[in-house]
């Protein structure tokens, strides 16, 4: 016998905390949403669809934001059974499900965690109907109201965290930048695409900066911070974490993107190349346009964005993309990345379990190829 | 001499109050988006077209509501100068500044406050550089963001009143009752529209709800009482302050209903009949439906909605409007409404001066052409 066994033992008594953790997030957003539906019970039973619809899409999901946040304050010796971080990671959970509600209006998406977007979910009920106007409006209406509700109860349940917390505020400070920050991401984003084919070195900085407030920052360093004050964690166990949680947000946002064009459609669920129709501007292409010439833009140009780009389309993005050596490229930073993130975690001061929670996650945002 | 002059007198030194709030009021709003701005600024001075939109819109509005929670909060004795007051007045009038955002959008409105609406502001600079894709996609992508930002500095200026406020806690759960509300408002609403020449009775119900979530309490009646939950006052005093509000809150809609089909547009600013082109269902049209025939009936579901309707169409209209008594009756409707507000106001106990300013705000609502 050697040490796999007693780790793998440890491994399980983690993963068991993180499912009663998780399973608290979930009976809490139930909980929030049930005494919502009472309460529009008084307006109107006509108003119920919003409440159903941000349940559903509550119901799905990794938590992977919630467990950041869980794993930061345990980092910083919170109470693992404490109300506060499970009412936390609720309101995270909730501000993720409105912005994702958001996005798929703007990104004009049917589907979201293998069910039709809340938007297309009341279209369809206009369209069964026959109701008067156009459908899509009425879906689009429902969809940019159901979003807000559920900015609400994002909001509502943190603010449940109340005073019983004495560092809520500290965790409150965090929580409206992380909001700040992904808003002003999601429009770069927005703006990468509307402006496209700008100089490679601009557009390059901007894909970087939206890697990094849209995604690494919202998805991993925020509620890691969050968390952990939350639990009254001094400064440089803050800075620690976060130099931990960037590094492994932006890895993990990049390996996305090159499944967003490489992937697999058995693996990721997705359509193949549906970055590329969608026209997402990243580091890969980016860095595509800074390596190669005027015929890798032109051709960058006319596919990105384009709804009816078909497989060869696809098949010629894929090849400029591995002859330029952006892809090599990409693959490089994605490397250096993860050695930040190994590094980082080892200079987290914290207990052995926790740090070893931290391991596990990153070990599974990482090695992934859906 | 008689009685005037001091009333004039006292009533002008309600007004240097109401002003000297108001100013504090902006103050907290520009200094919120100031740091905001600082803020995205570390992002990239390419998302602060955000907060500029945000900015604009603060500007303009009669702060109704914040005025509202002032006037409720000194009924309840709070301290005219407390920091905690203008804070909540500044949240709300964010709320209400993300709620126009977001209106705007699903009613496709050009204008708002005298100029472009959000979406289209950034339309119109998508359209002015040439960028590719939908202009109007893009709009709407920025001033769904845009609602989202405006959306979260509601909160964290409301979380700012913080713990200095024992009450905080029960004005926070009016506060998250109001968001809820309102929403589904809005939602019932475009719901209306959608379904269209449902049975009389039932189109009457919903339009009544629309009035009372959508606009009274929203408008009138939470404002007071957050204000007075602040201060922490009793839950007499809070269902008086209810009881003068949500009537008051009604007969200005009915009012404003009255006015989107008979106001004269030099008066409204709107273009005459634009209530009737947008599809709005109203008390009014729907007592149209249910005291006239089928004749009646089929105007108002050709007329309604119909975005070519010209002035021959809005007067057949509102000749239907007259003939059929409806119009007599809403007016009914208000006479009594407004004999409801006059005696709640009486039975509020308070101090004089803050029964005179609800008075005085009451009849400012309620004698309008506009």
């Amino acid at each position: 016998m050697n040490s796999p066994a007693p780790r793998a033992i440890a491994d399980a008594a983690l993963s068991e905390q993180e499912q009663r953790y998780v399973e608290s997030v979930e009976r809490t957003l139930l909980d929030h949403t049930t005494r919502q539906r009472l309460m529009l019970t008084e307006v109107s039973l006509d108003a119920l669809p919003l409440i159903d619809a941000i349940e559903d899409l509550c119901r799905g999901g990794k938590r992977l934001r919630a467990l950041f946040a869980y794993w930061g304050w345990r980092c910083a010796g919170g109470d693992p059974e404490a109300p506060a971080i499970v009412r936390a990671g609720a309101a995270i959970e909730l501000f993720q499900a409105a912005a994702l509600i958001h996005d798929d209006i703007i990104d004009h998406s049917d589907t979201r965690r293998g069910r039709p977007s809340v938007h297309r979910r009341f279209q369809s009920v206009h369209e069964a109907e026959g109701w008067r106007h156009d459908a899509r409006g009425f879906g689009e209406m429902a969809g940019i109201i159901a979003g807000d509700l559920c900015l609400s109860f994002s909001e509502a349940v943190f603010a449940s965290i109340g005073t019983e917390q004495s560092a809520s505020g500290r965790a409150r400070r965090i929580f409206d930048t992380m909001r700040t920050e992904v808003m002003a991401g999601q429009y770069l984003d927005g703006l990468s695409e509307a402006i496209g084919g700008e100089d490679p070195t601009t557009a390059l900085e901007r894909a970087s900066t939206v890697i990094r407030f849209k995604s690494a920052k919202y998805s991993c360093e925020h509620p890691l911070a969050i968390g952990a004050a939350l639990a009254g964690a001094a400064e440089p166990l803050l800075r620690q974490l976060r130099g931990f949680g960037l590094p492994l947000g932006e890895a993990f946002q990049l390996r996305d993107d090159v499944l967003g064009v490489f992937g697999e459609p058995e693996l990721t669920g997705k359509p193949a190349g549906d970055d590329l129709r969608e026209g997402k501007r990243t580091v890969l292409t980016a860095l595509t346009e800074q390596r190669g010439g005027p015929e890798e833009a032109a051709l960058l140009d006319e596919a990105l964005g384009d709804p009816a780009l078909d497989d060869a389309g696809i098949e010629r993005v894929r090849e400029a993309i591995r002859a330029t050596g952006a892809l090599t490229e990409v693959e490089r930073i994605i490397d250096t990345t993860e050695r930040q993130v190994r590094a980082a975690l080892q200079r987290i001061e914290t207990d052995a379990e926790s740090r070893r929670a931290l391991e596990v996650m990153a070990s599974r945002a990482l090695r992934r190829a859906s």
